[in-house]
């Protein structure tokens, strides 16, 4: 297959933030901050809500002209006890009330590992977790989108990490609800990604975008993210990929970076904005 | 596929560790040390060769009744600039005299990335370089071992992060003296482990088999390791895969652990025999 070419993003129209990016800010804060600065979209982590009405978060978010894209995150559905699974769907189940609630149309999975049990049954209890919260999805008209995670987190974060293993979890729902969320951190080294992006195209299931940077080296396994063109990854290319499919989504920047947390977040918004332009 | 059940270990007869693994130990008392706990082989890292003639080493290793199973490491092939591949090239043909010199058969290949290019191409100046160096390896008769490295190495470590692409360079390489390294750390996330061992053996180009354990959570990318049966890979299980294929070869330790290193190495060659024949 030929890659397509990648096309430089001339404005901020398709550019989103997750909260959990510039985390020092209060939810109230970066709306208030992304709005100033002409960032078009926001995806709320859960620990922002803490103490929150999501409706009212909601209302701020639309008011300041802001589109709510995501919550992050639902999923974590393996356990080894049968009550610490159904204490997972229960929480995925707030999760989606509190997506409606906020006004996201979509929920991005983390989909869990359990230690002590093989990849394949976590696996299998993830598409049970899904399944269970299906029907609460279907009613408040939220998606979920299954996030393939770096195999460095197959430990414990989650036993689905590649695109292959998430259009396999995806065809056992078989569900329009029910689809993907590409991060280019978890996927840019697998040589299989052209052809599980087109089809994730071709079925209607590539549900969300989300860029960053790997950072040589990388000092930590969780907060040591790159801003998009401090790393390694072809981040152009793999957008072309999915731009390819139809896509016309949000380009999503989730970056957990203790280095950046530490410094000043307007300065780093502004960079952001900056890496946005010329190396996404 | 049914997996293979995996039968217990229950001598040392097999039992090969990696001097990288008791890294504070100079190699003769790496050699001392191995044989005095009735450790079987021996492999070898070229770092413990600074200042020493490899044919005595190998010398050493015999008369102390121990097997040299490999040298660790050549590869690093890619790289940017021309002058930089022959550089690899070169330094893969001193390898290949020390494993003859140290009478070891096998050199294992961390095959390389060079940052500033796809891995497509890093990928194909690996097997550039190893076909440039396989007229060395035949004439020393060495065999030589791609290692597939988990892909959070895929950045500047190695560009084959996974038993498929390793069988990929093997078939185009297409030589009795090329094939594949298994490391149960690099591969154990896997959900194609089962057919790919399997077709490993069916091709007569399962070399080695390595293993340590992966730990929860891990604290550093490179020197976090964990001894057999601290953490979350069923050992046991791969191992049984690997039998399954008739490989009747060493079950090398190769720990790379801060931890560790900074523990007494004596007792920590007893808890390995301890993890080798518990936990492996």
């Amino acid at each position: 297959m030929n890659a397509p070419a990648p096309s430089p993003l001339t404005d901020l129209s398709r550019l989103c933030i997750h909260t959990a990016t510039t985390k020092p800010w209060a939810i109230e804060t970066a709306i208030e901050r992304y709005a100033a600065a002409g960032v078009a979209g926001i995806t709320v982590w859960r620990d922002t809500l803490e103490g929150r009405r999501p409706a009212k978060i909601g209302e701020q978010i639309r008011d300041h002209g802001l589109e709510a894209v995501s919550l992050c995150r639902g999923g974590f559905f393996p356990s080894l006890t049968a009550k610490g699974r159904q204490e997972a769907i229960d929480d995925n189940r707030r999760a989606i009330e509190q997506a409606a609630g906020i006004g996201a149309p979509l929920i991005v999975l983390v989909c869990g590992a359990a230690l002590g049990q093989s990849l394949a049954d976590s696996r299998q209890q993830i598409v049970d977790g899904i399944a269970a919260v299906l029907p609460d999805a279907e009613a408040a008209g939220i998606r979920l989108a299954i996030e393939p995670l770096h195999p460095m987190y197959a430990d414990d974060r989650s036993a689905i990490n590649t695109l292959a293993q998430a259009h396999t979890a995806c065809d056992q729902l078989n569900h329009p609800l029910v689809g993907i969320a590409a991060d280019v951190y978890h996927i840019w080294w697998d040589d299989d990604l052209p052809a599980q992006i087109a089809k994730a195209g071709e079925l209607d299931r590539l549900f969300a975008f989300h860029i960053c940077d790997w950072l040589t080296p990388t000092s930590h396994l969780l907060t040591d993210r790159g801003l998009m063109g401090e790393g390694c990854i072809d981040i152009p290319a793999i957008r072309a990929m999915v731009e390819a499919t139809g896509f016309t989504g949000y380009n999503e920047v989730e970056i957990f970076s203790t280095r950046w947390w530490e410094s000043d977040q307007d300065e780093f918004l502004s960079r952001i904005k900056d890496a946005y332009l010329q190396h996404s």
